[in-house]
């Protein structure tokens, strides 16, 4: 078998180095973007861009870059809007750590009730020879490693919200200077995001899994089974974030657009809308920090399912060290492409036209692919023993370090296949989106028709890909094989968050203009950035999507193993009922998300409609509206609808498995992947192809387009209807699925013990 | 073991006898509707109903009964639609004919190819030591019964929608003397058309197997192997009509609305409209023959299921006729139990009301459930033994007689519990369908958020019912509980279509109303009569998706015993991926189905458009516009968009099994079959829900709607657009899904010789 190249002694530095690497280049991105002054006692504009580095050839001069008034105002939206995602967070977690405690107590429970309890060292579950630490200590350490993940991502999502306010303001303000500069803002703080999110998540795992070292000592079966709690908490934590800020943005973004733009035909984000304020921080509770958890979690748990069959492999029966960390080694090496990649975006090359946008934003995603091939091929040989053997159900597969390049190497470029169909199906550059556009000659329903057909289709290539990854993997190195294929795909996860955040940030930034009062192609600008925006939240939702698959499946295959079944007949009526139940969760927690979005939009027209036609001067813009108002509708929404759904998911294994055991279990997952993965993509494809149809109605960038704008046009209305349907289903439902089947295979595994022990009590009776 | 009660000669007469009586009650039924005359020589009004049996009480005397100019323009306009719909289904038949020609070459050359088109008789496939008829027999044989299959839906579809447009204007002609009345002819007619078809299946059925033993003699195990290309050639023709007619009917429904409705504001089926007849027209051609094929094809498949099984079981082995003929016996007692149940709505009681029209439609389903409960016992009892094996995956699983009653029971009344909750999320009297009407209050936006909520929502039951039928049926009687089951449910199919068939004559019924300038109050009947017939529809989809999937769970259990694998792993490669690309494959064939409804209806304005715009005096109603134009585009976009989709699932499976194997095969059939029932029950309840929410609307019968209505608010604008969007999802693309899940299971099975010898070609060559 031979050893790895790299000594273990390297690999316990390299790791926590690459972490502080990120940070550090996060920071350092951090201090550029605050360079960007938001008090009026800045210094004038061209001054400040040299201090930035760049000349002044790309500055296009504009009236009111020396208004003071303007920056004010714009400081003064931006921290309206940081305070309302604080308070909104703030108020969420609260909620949400009740429910977590809670579920704490359950897994404790659960697995302390494993073995009754008791204290006495057990026969490992593997190795029966050998004595392992006692089930009540997986319970203990399963349940602080939940409690763990749960504050990471916690944090993950805080941080990148606070960033993101932090940046919206700046990015309007440098997009009076031009959209290159404005691009650069609204980028670095997409990097800063992202580097934070990677190195922390990797960080923390890594300090937990050192710590628990010093209890589980050469007990690694047992450290890595008690080390999913973390991607469990990570998760579940995700989930709420996503669904509670899911249906808040949704709420407030339907419901000001309805009757705003629909009814009084004001334009999005305008200041008398008073919806508008709840609008812009649902961007950041929603799509930055939700997505912030949402990602974190899918690392999390890519890495505790490679972890965890890694430890029932050679490496972690020989103790292995380096081999033991490949999946953290390739996430360091991730972040150090990443790294090198985002200088591509910010310093070698620069944004000087709208039209370049996309393309830079795409570069960002073929380069960070290329270079991290390669960098896989390093980790692979220097990390990895010549061979070795992975579990697999029950045999041991020999591999060679060679063949699990093409795992890692498959899922990345995997990934890199998912994002261009996204941007492809959802950028108005393509004949899709263009179709759909043409289709509002007739209408909104032809919209519809022809936006959810393209959501449909959409799913092709993606599945294909996938399925292919999953094939070669698993054949390569059983589940194993899988889970590092997922982190192939999410290893340039810095790159994909950084140009995932850029898209709301911008988003902020066009609505702080307009509310702002700056001028016409101020708005223009921030609005190209918005577009591209668009497509790069789809293409991060892709990634989402896709490596949730891949994750889930590993988590799937983990779990299987840990519950002692040997195969997933399909053919038996057990297995076949949870897969077709486990096919229609998907259906039943789209119901209920789509619907708490559209319950709570009403709710805010009736409000909104309740202050136009009773606050007098609101249309003239002599009064201010009443935004708190609008702000605590989406808050009690969302606090309100968050918690079926999330019950819904965080309980079904729990009951199946109890109930109905393992099999049905299996099925159950099974099924909401294969199901789930579907309506995701579709979901978040249609509803970003409906937002830049009507975009690039707006816009009137060719021919085409302007034969349908301009705005307030039959084909625009109909278009805005389509955008509005489109919300819930790419920022609420469509982005929780990829939660729902992750959760509940991690969940699943965590539990995996228990069930093993004494699930299905339904069938036992009967 | 024991014999049964029934003796083989009993059993011989008495299928064939009770589909002669079924025929026979079809025809008189016939004759009832037939007395309402279509000539203007027609005896006074109240002679002609003293004729048709009815005293004079209900009649409703009103200006225009004795009108001969209404009654020659109704003869008018539903000869036109007659004309229009015979003439697309030959133009059809033409196209799919060559299709299902080279498909029948297919068939042969593959099968044939199994051993080498040797002619020499083989060992069995199930009990080696005996011997059985050639390979290149049961090419021959499964290439005729294809034949056969296929001309007996054509048939069935044809029949239909001859009787459809036979009654569409006796209804209209009818509703002027009062709603009961009407309902009664166009139940009638529904009913003329179940018996017609459930009668022609059993009794085509039974004379193919009678004359294929002539040949096989006692070989049944190749005997009803080569009978399941009998629902194979049913259930393709079945897809091409559902497609075909699909596209047409909803590219000349969102065409005429777009432009009738939304831009012209002139009533639906107003006789301005040009694409009016082709609107008419494809309501026969797509829900009436297209509807007619699929439950056919869902009959004949899940008899050839059971009947494979059974051959394979110890009925088959020993030879026991009588117990073999289970499943015909079950259908023949459909037909007695179902003739008794249409009495109920015909004669023994009476309709005076519009708010009892729902009820007496749901008094059927429930009638004839408990009836056919009891018939279930009866033929359980006589015609099994009191007990006997059945195959299991390679063993023989002993079961009792009234265990088997139980399988077809829970089949029964699970398709009753479909039923009702699909009543209960279709029908504007419950609160979902009034919630979607209430969400068009702030704009259509929210009216398709509910509505695709509502969708979503309204799988959860459904799937539960299918997963216990599924569950207890499979753990009595492995695959042929599934396949009783499945015909259990499929056992009231007389009744079942006759609800179903009720609902577009009805509809066509309200056009020729229209288009005839009969009064108000006749339009608000019919309209009355259609709002109960698109919850009967929905009622008929949902009968049509559950029995689909227990068919094709039946026929999956079939091919992976006739493929010779014993088991199917999710968690090999080669099964998974098949399981996710299958997930993928309603998604594929939705898209196609939509844009091409989609792509049709675009070109359908622009024709309306152009003729509002182009001929003078059309609006005024001086000049009549081309309807044959608006009926050319709808076949051509027909005939060209039903091709790729079709094949699509024609190829699939070949290819599949060819390249990849039985493994993956088996895997594409269960994701698509646990991917594509939800797909299909949400999209066709989605479409049924919003066309009611509209007729909400425009009825105006509560508090409530009046405050939504009336027809031309903005509500009502709203609602409409649900309207049209839900056309193809609940006309074209829904219920053609579960023909895609049930016919990717026939073929497979069909194909199964072959993959089983030359299958998996690539994974040979790798």
């Amino acid at each position: 078998m031979g050893a790895a190249i790299l000594s273990d002694l390297f690999t316990e530095i390299l790791i926590p180095l690459s972490a502080v690497v990120g940070i550090a280049f996060a920071l350092v991105q951090w201090v550029l973007v605050s360079a960007v002054k938001l008090s009026p006692e800045r210094t004038p504009a061209a001054a400040s861009s040299k201090k930035n580095g760049y000349g002044d050839y790309l500055i296009e001069e504009e009236e009111g870059l020396n208004d003071h008034n303007v920056v004010l105002k714009c400081a003064e939206i931006q921290s309206a809007i940081s305070e309302g995602a604080t308070s909104f967070l703030f108020t969420e977690y609260q909620y949400v750590g009740i429910f977590m405690a809670l579920f704490a107590v359950l897994i404790f429970l659960f697995l302390g009730s494993v073995e009754g309890f008791s204290t006495k060292s057990q026969p490992c579950t593997y190795s029966k020879d050998k004595y392992c630490k006692p089930a009540l200590a997986n319970a203990v350490f399963s349940t602080v490693s939940f409690i763990l993940g749960a504050i990471t991502s916690v944090v993950s999502g805080f941080l990148g919200m606070k960033i993101a306010t932090y940046a919206n303001a700046r990015t309007t303000l440098e997009a009076r200077k031009g959209v290159g500069k404005a691009f650069i803002v609204a980028f670095r703080s997409g990097a800063v995001m992202g580097f934070l999110l990677a190195s922390n998540g990797l960080l923390v795992l890594y300090i937990v899994i050192n710590l628990f070292k010093l209890y589980y000592g050469d007990d690694w079966e047992g450290l890595f089974e008690a080390i999913t709690g973390y991607g469990l908490g990570g998760s579940s934590m995700a989930l709420f974030g996503r669904v509670g800020g899911g249906i808040y943005t949704k709420a407030a973004d339907v419901g000001a657009d309805l009757v705003g733009k629909v009814e009084r035909n004001i334009p999005e984000d305008d200041p008398r809308n008073p919806a508008v304020i709840a609008d812009n921080v649902g961007d950041n509770v929603g799509d930055i920090a939700g997505m912030g958890s949402d990602l974190f979690g899918s690392y999390a748990e890519s890495s505790c399912a490679a972890l965890v069959v890694a430890s029932i492999s050679s490496f972690g029966i020989n103790h292995d060290l380096t081999a033991m960390c490949y999946p953290l080694l390739i996430s360091s090496m991730g972040i150090i492409v990443c790294l090198i990649t985002t200088l591509f975006a910010t310093d070698f090359f620069e944004i000087k036209a709208v039209k370049e946008i996309e393309p830079a934003l795409k570069k960002q995603l073929i380069i960070s692919t290329a270079l991290m091939t390669i960098g896989i091929g390093i980790v692979s040989w220097i990390a990895l023993p010549s061979s070795f053997t992975i579990f697999n159900f029950g045999e041991q597969k020999l591999v060679k370090n060679w063949e699990l390049f093409f795992c890692v190497a498959i899922g990345l470029w995997a990934g890199l296949v998912i994002g261009f169909v996204t941007e492809y199906y959802t950028s108005n550059a393509y004949s899709p989106v263009q179709d759909v556009a043409d289709s509002c000659r007739t209408g909104a329903a032809t919209n519809v028709i022809f936006g959810l057909a393209l959501g449909y289709k959409s799913v092709i290539i993606p599945i294909f890909a996938i399925a292919l990854s999953i094939y070669v993997s698993f054949s390569i190195a059983a589940m194993y094989g899988i889970a590092v294929a997922a982190l192939g795909m999410l290893s340039t996860i810095a790159t994909g968050l950084a140009i995932d955040a850029y898209g709301p940030i911008s988003d902020n930034a066009g609505g702080i203009a307009e509310m702002a009062g700056m001028s016409h192609r101020v708005r223009e600008r921030t609005d190209a950035l918005d577009a591209a925006g668009n497509t790069t939240a789809a293409i991060g939702k892709g990634f989402a999507i896709g490596s949730a698959a891949l994750v889930s499946l590993a988590l799937f295959g983990a779990f299987v193993s840990r519950a002692a079944i040997s195969m997933v007949d399909v053919l038996t009526p057990k297995v076949f009922i949870g897969l077709i139940v486990g096919a229609m969760l998907p259906y039943w927690f789209s119901a209920m998300t789509m619907k708490s979005v559209g319950r709570a939009a009403l709710e805010m027209v009736e409000e909104v409609r309740r202050q136009f036609n009773s606050i007098p001067g609101l249309m003239e813009g002599t009064a201010r509206p009443d935004y708190a108002t609008c702000v605590k509708i989406s808050t009690n929404a969302s606090i309100k609808e968050m918690i079926p759904p999330g019950a819904l998911v965080m309980f079904t294994p729990l009951i199946v498995g109890t109930l109905f055991g393992v099999e049905t279990l299996a099925g159950v997952l099974a099924g909401a992947l294969v199901s789930g993965v579907q309506i995701a993509i579709s979901a978040s494809n249609t509803g970003g192809a409906w937002d830049n149809a009507k975009k690039y109605i707006e816009a009137g960038a060719s021919e085409h387009a302007r034969t349908l704008g301009p705005k307030g046009s039959d084909a625009h209305k109909a278009a805005v209807i389509g955008d509005t349907i489109g919300d819930p289903l790419k920022d609420t439902s469509g982005p929780s699925l990829n939660i729902l089947i992750k959760l509940m295979a991690v969940e699943s595994l965590v539990f995996a013990p228990f069930f093993a022990a004494h699930g299905g009590l339904l069938f036992k009776l009967f």
